[in-house]
């Protein structure tokens, strides 16, 4: 049987800054290849939804130091790599069938050939509205980042006020939720960017949420943060960060997990405030959501997140995914959204036929 | 009994950069006032020596926020805060007698009336070499700071590779000795401020000491730490750190003691390569010693490291303080050595006749 004719975008030029769509020298580039036939245990798949993730920046920035990255980089020539959900259209694996949804490291291609060990077949349960793209969402990566990072990395618990940046994105309306609703947490604040995600942030469960796009942001964030706060899960880095230095308790601790606010800028500011680091013993503590799945708690934080939704304590609706329809020619520009604040929730690729 | 007439510095305008130390807007002013005479259970002391410490300047500064601060912040009109090692000149209280030599907050004095109960009676031990000054040097603050912020902080083993900057410092030159001979580190490394301050290191007992001097220090340092290291014991902050931040192994501990490259500097361009935190799950713990001290630490610390010098292995000899024989006048002036690295060991003013 002849190979699969698809479509790719492949990494042409490592970014230092912002990614770079059009022009003599992209970022990305369009390929077409034609795939070997699926071997033995091998599956052909067709990729449905594609994951965005912050993260990504990481893997393929220009400066970054192969030994120093928690996972191998994409180097040039490379497929773009992704997360995507995908549906198995040919098996050589007994273990798939075809029509099986799975997930996968699909990367940005229509197509793709995988063993069927790299493929996690998914259930997704309309009954409770739990739909394909929630496993790159609320009970994928994004829900087990928020759980992991707020739950063991910061050890929140009740009787903590909690601050979330990046509040209305995958992981950090999940942080909304499970500090909420799971942990059950004295009081939480979410901090996003414009109106209507603040009101869709406090939708979810946080007692108020404060926008950074707002003139009033420093004294607004002062104002909710009265009294200081136990536990801040920084998704964003830079200046957010070294103002919530100011509002950290006394033994305060902080879950780093992103610094979106700085992965495409070239010579930042840098972080301010590292003083008050010292004078209020203030922890910090950067982790990575594989650590969770190496460590073998993922099935169980998992669980947690789906009992909370069934229990109708975590919301998982419609406006919790910012899904594109995205013509293959755009996946680029869609991801590029997630440096823009262009998302509610999970931002999603669904490629377009 | 007439009171006694003193001089003191006193805080006339609180720095925002730079201490000023002439012209019409000085930092500090001197006054001469006449002292109350002791009431019951107070004594009359005469300041031998005052400590200079870097911690000094976070009280003092213009833009303390006083709800932030460890301890409250020496106000405009205070005299200047300082520990001193004085002697009892005259005694309402049965616990002291005249001649008692004892560690205090005497301030920037010739003189001071304290209750007894603020006093700590010392015995220098000339058959060891302790003297009055180790009481402010390697058995007081800075030796307490090293071994708390070292063992209970970053909970180093024997079997890390520990890098400490300021390590010519009173706090970093006890921090590489506890390393090396109590805590039996694998490989220790210095930072420092030039050639002989980086052998003195070296003596202590540091694998190897790297200046940040030397227009090769990006390089040495990366030579000192091939492999990466588990534990940072941060005196200095800024860019020293912001380097640290990519030698670090993954989930390796910083210890944040200080961050004396910063604290005269406005608008610095503070901490770079934050991202090094999430992906290399790095853990930054800030600290103060006075938390060992509540915790009723500090006794069984400085026991061990009295031990560890009666062995011969921690050297608290001349060469590990800088004493300044200082006419009052000057006082400031010996003090501004912190900032610009001019003392090897613990920093004394020695109060001239």
């Amino acid at each position: 049987m002849a190979g699969q004719k698809t479509r790719q975008w492949v990494l042409s030029n490592p970014p230092a800054g912002d990614p770079v769509l059009s022009g003599d020298n992209p970022t990305f580039s369009l390929e077409t290849k034609t795939l070997d036939a699926p071997g033995a245990d091998q599956v052909l798949l067709k990729v449905l939804y594609l994951s965005n993730d912050p993260a990504q920046r990481g893997w393929i920035d220009a400066s970054a130091d192969p030994a120093r990255l928690y996972t191998a980089p994409v180097t040039k020539g490379d497929v773009m790599r992704a997360f995507g959900v995908a549906e198995v259209v040919e098996s050589n694996a007994a273990s798939l069938k075809k029509g099986q949804l799975v997930l996968a490291t699909t990367g940005w291609s229509e197509y793709a050939v995988l063993a069927a060990k790299e493929c996690r077949p998914i259930q997704p349960d309309d009954k409770v509205g739990i739909r394909p793209t929630h496993f790159i969402g609320a009970l994928g990566g994004p829900g087990l980042t928020a759980y992991y990072g707020l739950v063991d990395v910061a050890r929140t618990t009740a009787s903590d006020t909690v601050v979330v940046s990046g509040a209305a994105g995958a992981t950090g309306s999940m942080v909304v939720q499970i500090a909420k609703h799971i942990v059950g947490c004295k009081r939480v604040i979410g901090i996003a960017g414009g109106e209507k995600k603040c009101r869709w942030v406090e939708s979810l469960g946080a007692d108020v949420c404060v926008d950074y796009k707002s003139p009033s942001f420093k004294e607004d964030l002062c104002k909710a943060t009265e009294g200081y706060v136990e536990v801040y899960f920084d998704n964003v880095g830079g200046e957010i960060l070294s103002l919530m230095l100011q509002r950290m308790k006394r033994f305060g601790r902080i879950s780093a997990c992103g610094a979106v606010s700085t992965y495409n800028s070239l010579g930042s500011s840098g972080v301010q405030n590292w003083f008050e680091i010292i004078i209020n013993r203030i922890e910090i503590k950067g982790f990575i959501v594989t650590d969770a799945i190496e460590a073998g708690k993922s099935g169980e934080m998992i669980q947690k997140i789906v009992a909370s939704v069934k229990e109708g304590k975590i919301k998982i609706g419609a406006d919790s995914e910012t899904i594109v329809p995205t013509a293959f020619e755009d996946i680029p520009k869609t991801w590029c959204m997630l440096f823009s604040g262009g998302n509610q929730g999970k931002l999603v690729t669904e490629i377009k036929e």
